[in-house]
């Protein structure tokens, strides 16, 4: 089946919104936030543990399942679900981002785009019908539209080209989209630019499409502001009963931003990133275990959270097995970061639901200080 | 508390003996395999795999936590249990072997081994007193006395010396140990000869420890009849009414050549350190998930195994997960293989109930075919 978007309650004072998202796997709130199993795997965690910290949807990357182990391997196993071993709803990303960055492609033509694989060097050429074929075989229950990625700082006339060029690849993907069970999301597009923005919505949404995404506001260099701009210029031309999803972002402030915004689905690299570099989320800010000063507290990472790493193991301990390059401390950390996210998700539902969005952020926001 | 001993049941064709040790921690079945947890993780593995797997007892090395992150700080986390999240039985061993193999020392004298940190290249001074105060903060269930390792290559002047001295070292260690609710092994070692075996268990015997292990078996270049020749001629002189430790091995083949001789427990990085280089134990021999072949194998590792990883996970997936360098795949195949040992520990401890060793072992030969 496609998925259904349920809008259940608007917040009195802001943009925020609460709903449900009814797919193949269950019935999820919004606003959520998704883990990224890049390459079929939310690195480092397995699927039981993904259901533990109240994962729902997780996404996965087109671009690296398309090169390793490859789509057909997928679909022969059963699809992504059954390979990986998670039951739950999974979204798939295009490929486009990853294209554009990892394989810095320069060569972009009205058909496609021909760039270089980041493992093998081996050419590749990657168009919109392509993009929506491999999405199909790996029975994502999301995919994306193909969109070109350049970084807000293009100049205007570029983006105009983009933008455009971006509506008709999204219409070309939505022709060839087969699987009866996988909904098809468009791309907004169009950087800080007001009219770019309202354009790239009003023709993606004149598409028809189940869900629409919010795109270009996680490249390198863009700021905050930047991406506000970009959310405000493009919500107000997305329909109230599709989903809005916001790619890849996931500060915990963003995630607020964002919801206050009217945002209902949000991704990020970057929880399980930091713990892999030994930094944990906590109600007063970031932390960096590896610090010599958590060499023996003895107490959680973060005594507010409920997670198998803060109920189970101490500061110190985690701090060891980072210095001694265990992979269990990236591992446990993971583990928190994402929760921590998840719960903070959790937490924003409730308060919209009860129309105190704005006293939870304003809580939140006294408490969490970044960089600590 | 002291652990405890029980022989239970002698089997009628060979040394194969059934038993339990009560510990801190429980009472647990013998024979039995103990997982290494070198730097106070099993790597990969949280604690709660560690119970799943069925693990009793597990390792530690008090080298490396002497070095890092240091016993005091165990110590001062209320011990390795409560550092580790463990709350099974432990045991540490000395430190020397990893003096003389890790840290390569040259330096050794009656007093003790001056050698070199493999971290830092610091010089370090470990003594028998020295490792029993270390084990004794580190508060671990089982500790071992502080031996000297020979390879069994050793010319026999050298080997009966060292073996003299290990007999004084154990006595030393013994002389500053205090630590109540932790018990005390000696080790025996003489390489293959038959007279220093002897030499060395009764004089071991003599200073009456809480078990006894047989060391000198796991060094490099040391072949299987070397250690079947060591086990034959220390056993003899061993009580009947403590336990028996074959230490640092864990071949399949290795645990039942050893339980038929009337060993009580085994440890190996074996099974851990093969799961990171992607091999896998089955019914049938070791297989190497890296191999192409299992690309588009959507079966389990093993149909035999109960673990998370064979009741989950596809030859393919696991394949995948190593390929692309995801520590998800190096997770799997540690529960698994951990599991597999421990798994013929429980078959061979009801063969043994049923006086069956002699058919288990026949049968499990005639399926277990090495590399595959």
């Amino acid at each position: 089946m496609k998925i259904k978007y349920t809008l259940l309650h608007k917040d009195r004072n802001t943009k925020a919104r609460y709903g449900t998202i009814t797919t193949n796997y269950g019935t999820f709130e919004t606003p959520m936030f998704m883990p990224v199993g890049t390459q079929a795997t939310v690195k480092t965690l397995d699927t039981d543990e993904l259901k533990e910290i109240g994962s729902a949807f997780i996404l996965s990357n087109t671009y690296h399942l398309w090169l390793r182990p490859g789509e057909d391997i997928v679909n022969r196993a059963g699809g992504l679900h059954k390979f990986m071993n998670y039951y739950g709803p999974i979204l798939t990303d295009s490929g486009g981002f990853q294209v554009f960055s990892l394989a810095n492609a320069k060569d972009i033509s009205e058909e496609g785009v021909l760039f270089k694989s980041h493992i093998n060097g081996e050419k590749l050429f990657l168009t919109p019908e392509k993009s929506i074929e491999i999405q199909n075989k790996l029975d994502s229950d999301i995919a994306m539209s193909f969109d070109e990625c350049p970084p807000a700082s293009a100049p205007y006339d570029y983006l105009k080209k983009s933008v455009e060029r971006t509506v008709r690849w999204a219409k070309r993907g939505k022709s060839v989209h087969k699987n009866e069970n996988q909904s098809l999301f468009g791309i907004v597009q169009g950087g800080t630019y007001c009219d770019l923005r309202k354009y790239s919505a009003i023709e993606t949404v004149k598409l028809g499409f189940d869900g629409y995404s919010i795109g270009g506001v996680a490249n390198d260099g863009e700021s905050k502001e930047d991406m506000y701009i970009a959310i405000d210029y493009s919500i107000p031309y997305l329909p109230e009963d599709k989903p809005r999803y916001l790619m890849g972002v996931g500060e915990p402030t963003d995630l607020f931003e964002g919801v206050e915004r009217g945002v209902d689905m949000f991704d990020c690299v970057l929880p399980t990133r930091l713990a892999r570099h030994g930094h944990a989320f906590t109600k007063y800010g970031k932390i960096n275990l590896k610090n010599a000063k958590y060499k023996e507290d003895f107490t959680s990472v973060d005594e507010h959270c409920d997670c198998k790493c803060c109920k189970n193991y101490t500061k110190a301990y985690i701090r060891h097995l980072l210095i001694a390059n265990e992979t269990l401390g990236q591992r446990l950390l993971s583990i928190h970061n994402l929760r921590f996210l998840i719960k903070i998700m959790e937490e924003i539902r409730n308060s919209i639901k009860e129309d105190k969005f704005v006293d939870l952020k304003r809580e939140f926001y006294e408490n969490y200080k970044g960089e600590r």
